[in-house]
């Protein structure tokens, strides 16, 4: 069985590596193909566009970092999703929104493509460990055929329910890491203008029970201030107007997350997109607001 | 040792017991006297006011509704800081800010009496088992002194700082409470506006690295739709307004904390004051809002 | 020059009404036909779908619930945008996001159809009356030419910039708009509260500095509770919903925006979607929760 | 007639000012002597504490920045509130919350002195020219009494209601300030993000039916960059915090204002508190964040 796999970013790269080490055979694609040179390196094929993996795979993976990318890769002029691809299965492991999944698994059937949806859980060290985990949408029987492939990218594989349910699912999650980290940058930042230490309120905080447990992950970014990317701010913000966007398709408020997601914008905007999320904590800092340009 | 503790409602009511059925003697009282009944029947001293209880204890300890009970009972007409109490030793339990605190200090000091300040992270099941958590704030010698009793009362003691930080770390903790039970009942309404089943987000999500420990003994009351007030609503809505007021003596934004005291303020006037404060989830279920009189 | 309109709603059906009523010649198609009826029996002409306006009219303008009912009228099955089109102009006087207002303009020119973005600032009653304000994204020369049309159904037609412009201003128009309504049932809210009757504070408030003068329109309704829809709650959730997406697309921060429209999207969901936007203050109104079936 | 004033601070000075120009007698006190200066050097008597100026005075203004400070002035050590100060009129001008004027009316009557409520609506420029408005609230026949004096300093006095609904009024009318300039400074935020000029964006809202008409006033400060303050940030950032607690207090909700009090708050940490407040603008201006010293 031949793998394609396309987008080879932080997450992407890490994930088709561990596919590699575990003897499967790729082809690859990256819009900069740069990126996919220590793969080929490895003994993998690089082709030129998306629709080039497809002549060649069997199943194909994206990870890529919107919804907008993965239309343009499936369905876009040199789309993957072509009258070739007929009998090959598509696994989306990028966020994307619920109602976007099932776009695309209409779009795949139409070539007789099988779709599934199985966004990740994880970031960075978990997609170079193989330690990720797996919400997948989609029929049972295709999800327990292409478990073995998605173990060899993560630790746990869970079928959430029928197509666009993996990405409801990731959906959920990230609302609830974007809410919970800001909520504790902003506990952090109230601890200490009341005069209590940076470090008792980590020691008392982290691992309680009002504290989320992937905080523990975050402890020495926070206590050191340096935060290179693990998931970086950006991704979280984008991920919070899927939120936003699933939540008005489907009729639900989400105060906390829409307020959240502008002060993660504020971040961004404030020059903080590429570190990581945990990050935010960085807005709350005491500062004397040097005059922009312009105005 | 002669103990006086003053305030019985769902929590004093349930610490004094512990401190009773520890062999500790009890001047007690409440405002609302009936409440004080069945530790009398137990074999407490139950008295008129609060200078009565100073009169005949070594320690006082408070367990109020808000920082205006606390000052009355402190320094009202009939408060128990007045001459007689010289030499003892307050120790107030209620939720404050530490701005508050410091001030309850200063006045305990002019009438010779020490203070601490030792509010709880638990509810009404660890009251009940004596498995309350205490911040403490003040000096460290007075602390252990009174630690047996305390433990007498939880199950853990711990000595965060100076007088005021007792108080400081019980609002961050209750921030982290409040802002992560309206994220989750977000989560759940847009899981199950996605079509998840509220029985299946809550197997994915309780006890996973997104979601704070604590849930897990919220789990039972989302599920059945049963918000008996292990801690009501209109609690944390107090909590919330006293981290908004610190944080505002020290110069703090805390964005998604204040959103998040408004939500439980709109869910208190929508009638869930005194249920569970899990009920905000109640708020984002569909309804046809019925009209109001009046308006 | 004989006229295509499309979309016959609370707003389109006025403003085709006010073309035919000034001499000129109507084809008219709406998704459901019974709201076209009107119009045939005052002369206007009704097809069956959005091709078959167009094989008819010279110029078309669209007024649509939302850029997905925009994109199908467009480039749907039967969309108005085909070979035929060559030649015609479309104005889309729908509320949409400007990136949509310029891929719409993108696939009109793929037709050599010209397309202008013209929103409205105004609802029913400046519908009815054709005192609309339009806001005009396009080419000058092209404004120019259909002024006279505009000004049919308006009594002001602002050229903003090029296309996409007109989209860009109608959202930083409705955004003032949603907020401050939520802002000033906030103020009724608070003042009666404290005290103020409704009436001292609709006198002290409705006309002065601190408030829009767009509210005067709306104090009947504010006064007698009777929130017959001018501008559809419903309208206005979904107006922020495009400006939070278009902030996303350019990298700004709306915090208040976004916090406005999940209260809007609260109310919708508590069953005052399809009253006036200005029914947002019964949000705020004391009442009893009753127990929703489920949970 | 003999007037005590005290506080001459941005607003305090000018109102003195007025009255002294007008012909009235001053004895004044300001925490910061030199303060007092100019008025003294003009003819007014400037003594060492509030007792003292109310030995000399028949009527008393204050004008002070906070509740607290209006607490000291009133009740502190050499409060004015004292045995002497019988038969004298308070007349309250500072922003402070409701349920506080009434606390102060209490005091004031248990000291035979009479209170009002007049805080007032206007900053600096207004101060200046004597075209401050009044919201007073109090007895009638009081109000009537004073109506000249308050007539010297402003250009129009409004009786709200008994003591306190001055307050009230102050507090509606802030909250509908700053929610309103936070909401334009989105919308000046976002249309530029689109492409919009700042001014072409100025131009079509001031003075426009969605805009308040107070922004006219604020125009030049937004289009030049120079927000030499009229009303400084961190007092409307205290302002809101009143409103908060008073609405707190009366168990109404806010979403929006608080929300909007915090992004002051952190507009304040930025650096930003001493501008005026419509310099909340910057916080929404892309800039590089610089890393902050300490973490």
């Amino acid at each position: 069985m031949k793998i394609g796999f396309i987008g080879l970013g932080i997450m992407g790269s890490r994930m088709a590596a561990n596919l590699h080490a575990r003897g499967h055979d790729l082809v690859v694609f990256n819009r900069s193909p740069q990126k996919a040179e220590p793969l080929v390196a490895a003994g993998a094929v690089a082709v030129n566009n998306p629709a080039a993996v497809a002549a060649q795979a069997d199943v194909l993976i994206t990870m890529l970092a919107h919804p907008e990318a993965v239309r343009e890769a499936a369905t876009g002029e040199q789309g993957f999703l072509a009258k070739g691809s007929a009998g090959t299965t598509w696994i989306d492991c990028s966020t994307v929104h619920p109602s976007f999944s099932r776009e695309m698994a209409a779009a795949a059937q139409a070539q007789q493509v099988q779709f599934l949806d199985a966004p990740v859980a994880g970031s960075k060290p978990q997609a170079a460990a193989a330690e990720l985990m797996f919400f997948v949408g989609g029929e049972a029987a295709d999800i327990d055929r292409y478990r073995p492939l998605l173990e060899a990218m993560g630790r746990k594989v869970t079928h959430i329910g029928p197509v666009g349910q993996g990405s409801a699912m990731k959906l959920v999650v990230n609302h609830l890491l974007g809410t919970s980290m800001l909520a504790f940058a902003e506990s952090l930042a109230l601890g200490t203008g009341l005069g209590l230490s940076q470090n008792a309120l980590l020691e008392a905080l982290v691992g309680s029970p009002v504290a989320p447990p992937y905080l523990a992950a975050k402890r020495q970014k926070l206590a050191t201030g340096d935060y290179a990317p693990e998931f970086p701010l950006e991704w979280l913000h984008k991920d919070l107007q899927l939120v936003a966007r699933a939540a008005y398709e489907v009729g639900v408020a989400m105060p906390t997350s829409a307020v959240t997601k502008e002060i993660y914008g504020l971040a961004a905007r404030q020059g903080l997109k590429r570190q990581d999320f945990s990050a935010i904590y960085r807005l709350f800092l005491e500062r004397s607001l040097e005059r922009p340009s312009g105005t």
